[in-house]
């Protein structure tokens, strides 16, 4: 069953500072994670009323969960891992599952 | 640019009456939204440490965003609202946004 890590980023203390480290510095660290299939990175993050609770979100899947905790234990998923207090300046839930696709 | 829907489930008062519901009822609802591209629902939900603040996570992606406005605005979106407050007895965080794929 596919696996996947959903970063639920909260608004950060400067958004500008965030994006740039975000696209320059996070990305690449996340990209280099072994046996990645699949990375999406939200643009504007929006509620259906209200303010949304999030700033950014992001997903990265793996064929399954064992891939999935390899790479987070990985030197890359460290190096990932450490740059996330540097990046989430507002904070960061990160949520791990494997998940179902269902049939249309 | 493909736009998403994504519903983050808080832990519902009944579990068991939760996967009942979703999967008899919301997942039919959902499923007739129109012109949807995928659907994926979340098995087990975790973090890295500690207890996960979701219980379960869902996303349902479209072409683009004007196709998601379009489901949402429709009957079909109507009827999948209204079930919402049914099914997420503990709450429930829904987010909106069009999202691009990082080239690996």
């Amino acid at each position: 069953m596919p696996a996947r890590l959903l970063g639920l980023y909260h608004k950060p203390k400067d958004a500008a500072e965030f994006d740039k480290h975000y696209r320059e510095v996070h990305i690449p660290l996340a990209k280099k994670l072994p046996n990645v299939r699949k990375y999406t990175v939200s643009k504007a993050v929006a509620v259906p009323e209200g303010e949304s609770p999030y700033y950014l979100v992001a997903d990265v899947d793996w064929d399954d969960m064992d891939s999935l905790q390899k790479a987070f234990a990985s030197p890359e998923g460290q190096a990932a891992q450490a740059d996330l207090p540097v990046l989430a300046t507002g904070g960061v839930t990160m949520l791990i599952y494997e998940y179902e696709e269902v049939p249309l």
